[in-house]
């Protein structure tokens, strides 16, 4: 495996996790795992891809609600559609503050104007919404595409891992059909091994569609990680990888096993590469790193490139 | 594909699959349908294997109802627990009957201790109590194990959709973890493709495991097929077969593609093969056939064998 995962640094890292997936993969190994209970998962928002300045969704429903506001113009004296239509998007930071504080009221105002944004859509229809979208956007403060912001030495390790006959999985707070437009081509990761947050859907028998409903089914966050892994796969994981506080119940879920690895990605990086250091929201998972033994993944220092090499053309 | 599918009679039925397949997955053809599109659904009591004299979790239940009610007396004098002690299941025929008829008052209930059985163990101790009973037990009228009850025609035909490169999904009413157990052994189907009525589940932290709690989560069952179809794929199969009228919306959903397979099966065998002829439970569906153009199953007329050779050793 010496020439695979070409952008992480020679360190201790990079070592424990090719000595992971070589001990888990070689038959005779004590730890030898056989293929079917080979189970990754990937939180996906400042784990496999840029979260700031805002999650990628949040930027996708910006352009809903204010596009619901002109609409409807008495939408837009009202938060979060205010903060669409203004451009003004401290309101939001702000909202995702007092989250982190205990407060989620102004989340709640969030997550009912998310999913009033695709409700009574068919999922064919918010599929060519959300496809339009990653066609057109650029992000939000770098000059580049969507596809651009994705981490590549954590694509390298998914494509390391395919080779070694891994099943990976996207499990994320974000919301899943939004993530399925583009988990097979910015992560290879194919639309069913995607699970995420959900949008309450209902079968429409007379039109013969799947719709969403008004309201959120379930927010895919924190102890909820584990159970959604279970529902999907009806295996425990034995690799999987996070950034924040919320993924700690799903790394420790992983650590259920004889052998495992629970990655947790450290945005420590105060190069001008591109994705500013933070740990707003992961201070708990960084704390408990050493004594849950995580790997923690420095940005700074582990990866000798953050995006795609071709990211400034992108 | 002449020599595929040995246990199915030549005629229309073996014809319209073969002919199916060939159209989708041959390049050129002007119905092709890319690997990753070839979804294909089957229900599972009654389509893959018998569910008569009753459907194979409520074998299990019983057990368990019986040890719950030996552990705690007050409880036999309930139902469904006393049907279970007395060993008269003619009450739980009769609940499944007021079922049809509109009246779940008595599904209620059995629904209710179906949850009890399993709340507040984790997921890992009820695959090994699922495990057990599938080592011992025996059909309650043909002398053999469950694994000898599958319809050998319906696992011939996983095998040539493998070859084919679809993923097949089990999708029932049926609990998806207790059919987890048996998926992969008897269908050739693996566990993170089964789709089935959920308990809830909870993570507990404290212990690292995922636990049942004491209701149900969801009944996979109607218009909730395609839903947890979307939920589980993001995709709309390609091809879906089922045996009652729950599976019409879940054929239905299959349909809305530009060329798809919708296969019911038609329980009319009134030979000594084993699976008596039903259609309780089916009207709507065999009614409804024609219309929408479901491909229907004969059992009698259209499978040279229903269970696999070697049963009667099983």
């Amino acid at each position: 495996m010496s020439e695979a995962l070409p952008s992480w640094r020679e360190g201790p890292t990079r070592a424990a996790i090719v000595e992971f997936i070589d001990a888990v993969t070689t038959e005779g190994s004590p730890d030898f795992v056989p293929p079917e209970g080979r189970v990754a998962v990937f939180d996906n928002d400042g784990t496999l891809w840029t979260e700031k300045p805002m999650v990628v969704q949040l930027h996708y429903v910006l352009q809903q609600w204010k596009a619901a506001a002109e609409a409807d113009p008495s939408l837009a004296e009202k938060q979060p559609y205010q903060a669409a239509v203004s451009g003004d998007l401290a309101w939001l930071g702000a909202a995702v503050d007092k989250h982190y504080a205990g407060d989620d009221s102004d989340l709640g105002l969030i997550i009912a104007a998310v999913s009033a944004a695709s409700a009574g859509s068919s999922v064919e229809e918010y599929e060519a919404s959300v496809a339009a979208f990653f066609r057109d956007a650029r992000h939000m403060t770098m000059d580049r595409s969507y596809a651009h912001t994705v981490y590549q030495p954590m694509v390298e390790l998914i494509r390391l891992l395919d080779a070694h006959d891994f099943r990976t999985y996207i499990v994320s707070g974000g919301e899943r059909d939004f993530m399925r437009l583009i988990a097979q081509d910015y992560y290879g990761i194919p639309t069913q091994r995607v699970v995420g947050t959900g949008l309450g859907l209902e079968y429409d028998a007379e039109h013969n569609v799947v719709r969403y409903k008004s309201a959120l089914a379930f927010f895919d966050d924190g102890p909820e990680k584990p159970v959604r892994i279970w529902m999907r796969t009806g295996r425990r994981p034995i690799l999987a990888a996070g950034n924040s506080n919320g993924d700690v119940p799903m790394l420790r879920f992983a650590q259920g096993n004889p052998r495992s690895l629970a990655l947790l990605v450290n945005h420590d990086d105060d190069t001008d590469r591109g994705d500013a250091p933070y740990s707003k929201g992961a201070e708990k998972a960084i704390e408990a790193a050493p004594a849950h033994g995580f790997t923690v993944i420095s940005v700074r220092d582990d990866w000798s490139q953050v995006f795609p090499a071709d990211s400034q053309q992108g």
